[in-house]
């Protein structure tokens, strides 16, 4: 039998952050393709769309005026799924009904101004004060004394549930700190207790050492294809340096994490010369006024696109039961988004 | 502030299957939604497509011919995940580094040769002969000295990743246990352990008990929308008595289970007059010749579909980097799925 090799051979692969297993099957990647295609957003927009809920001067649903905004402009969501009302409630303990209230915050992020835009079509400046947005809101939200848990993120596109092309995020504060992170946290902390460095500390001097998974890196900050990544272009932004939160950047950070925005959503867009679609979101230290030494910054970008604008990797009958499986291999898709030239503004 | 009602206010339920929590937002379900709408499978289909590569007597893409096969036919996936032959692999202990070649067979089962049918559409008796094939598949495969796991699955629509409307599912036999298996099993014995009891024939009493969320029931099966579903119209199927897998079943168990196969299905094709897709498999005990009595037969459905036949829930952003969320309760769902008439042949 002949030795294994990672290109070539089936595999399962561990990600230290969820505890789990990702089955990789380079050898996949040459199936044909007879499935569902995805309609591609269509790409010109007007800076201005009267019919756009989130511009500036425009209406909501519920009759309230946006304002005449330049820049960034932030609002609790009309429809959010969290109350920030409490109730009370008699605990029981069952087994297996267990159920607990939930309070919390819903706001929406409107990126600029302009209906037109993304991110990555955004100048560093500009990307800068949606940073600083996002350190206020998370220092802000996670203040309020029943708010644990903050969660900074983008759906873009329509085949990623956006509603809505204007360039927006969302932040959703909590009281309790949701299943994910808890695990994250779980094996962050069980890493920190046993080696005295964080866990992403150790993986990212890994990775720069070994020098395959890296796409993007500035004094601050690396955008990497992780070895355990599910997404066929999944990727992360780490912080170089441990720091736990936002709240722990300098000015000169937050601008070095604008700049590495900026250029890993071009390189996604020059993958597929396609605005491409994604969810992202920032994973930090819970704002429950533990210290929480373990936590580490860092970003994680999804990507649903495997072949093109139009072919989505589908996550379902094994991934949904059984384990998350990939087709290309990670440092495949890090040669790709290394190898595209930067053609953006 | 008033006391908490789960029809009106947001709260967590926790999964004692998977040891995580979902989001219920009940008050979220008036939202407008404005995002992307799916293409419904067109419904009229031809009893044999000369282009359908799973059809009788038609070639594979590798040239390979199927025989002209009557009922059930079942064969080894030409574009598998996993490969069968053994790999020589030298083991190196590297925590943030972890991985290990994987050795498995995938197959496909046709469930009929008749490429227009779907699961409801078909008779008992025709779905009692693909229940058979799945045990015996389950049987001879897990037989073999390298398989501990058989994951039997059908992704059915295109907008669930299926490529063929042609009745089919998957089969896709490992060495490793898959993490979301593996979770289930740990949960699954930590309450044996505890109670000498299997979770889920504590937890069917219970539901059977409270009668809210019970959709089908006949002297072997109960289909429900479980306390803790987090796709929109979430349900499993789970034995009465505590099986452990496919090979406890009697003739007289596999015709109960084909009869309220079809009867859920149907179900679910008139929540929203259309074929209605989802993802669905069967979790069992693994093959690796434990003797596992904490496990119990059920099977999960995972079907997309929210609002209509053309608009899903995605599971996106929050849901990706936090926690599964849900819009209608689980209670609301169940009443949808037990008011429809059953209308089918
Ligand atoms: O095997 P198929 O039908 O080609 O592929 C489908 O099911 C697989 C198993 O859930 C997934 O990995 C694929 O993403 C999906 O498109
Ligand atoms: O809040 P939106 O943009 O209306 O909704 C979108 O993002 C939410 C958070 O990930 C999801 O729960 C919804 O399914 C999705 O459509």
């Amino acid at each position: 039998s002949s030795s294994f090799n990672s290109k070539d051979h089936p595999h399962r692969r561990y990600n230290p952050l969820l505890d789990e297993w990702v089955l990789v099957s380079p050898q996949r990647a040459k199936r044909p393709w007879q499935g569902q295609q995805e309609e591609p957003l269509p790409n010109v927009q007007n800076q201005y769309d009267p019919k756009c809920y989130l511009c500036p001067g425009n209406s909501r649903v519920n009759g309230v005026q946006n304002p005449q905004y330049e820049g960034v402009y932030v609002f609790d969501n009309d429809f959010g799924a969290l109350l920030s009302e409490g109730v009370t409630f008699d605990k029981t303990e069952d087994e297996l009904f267990k159920t607990e209230p939930e309070r919390g915050i819903n706001r929406v992020i409107c990126f600029s101004h302009d209906h037109s835009l993304t991110l990555p079509e955004m100048s560093v400046e500009a990307i800068t004060n949606v940073v600083s947005v996002w350190k206020e809101e998370y220092q802000n939200l996670g203040r309020l004394d029943y708010i644990n848990h903050v969660q900074i993120f983008e759906n873009k596109g329509a085949i990623m549930g956006c509603s809505n092309p204007h360039p927006h995020g969302q932040i959703w504060a909590q009281l309790s700190i949701p299943s994910q992170v808890a695990r994250t946290q779980q094996n962050l902390k069980n890493y920190y207790d046993k080696h005295g460095t964080t866990l992403l500390s150790d993986y990212l001097q890994r990775e720069i050492g070994i020098n395959e998974r890296i796409i993007l890196e500035n004094e601050a900050f690396v955008a990497l294809v992780p070895f355990w990544a599910t997404w066929p272009f999944e990727t992360m932004i780490i912080s170089k340096m441990p720091l736990n939160s936002l709240l722990a950047f300098s000015h000169e950070d937050q601008v070095l994490f604008a700049q590495i925005l900026k250029d890993l959503t071009v390189k996604y867009d020059n993958i597929f010369s396609t605005s491409f679609p994604y969810s992202a979101g920032i994973h930090q230290a819970p704002t429950d006024l533990e210290s929480h030494e373990e936590w580490h910054f860092h970003m994680h970008f999804y990507p649903p696109l495997l072949r093109s604008a139009s072919v989505k990797k589908f996550m379902v009958g094994y991934e949904m039961l059984a384990e998350a499986q990939r087709d290309i291999t990670p440092e495949q898709s890090a040669d790709i988004l290394k190898k595209k030239f930067n053609n953006s503004l």
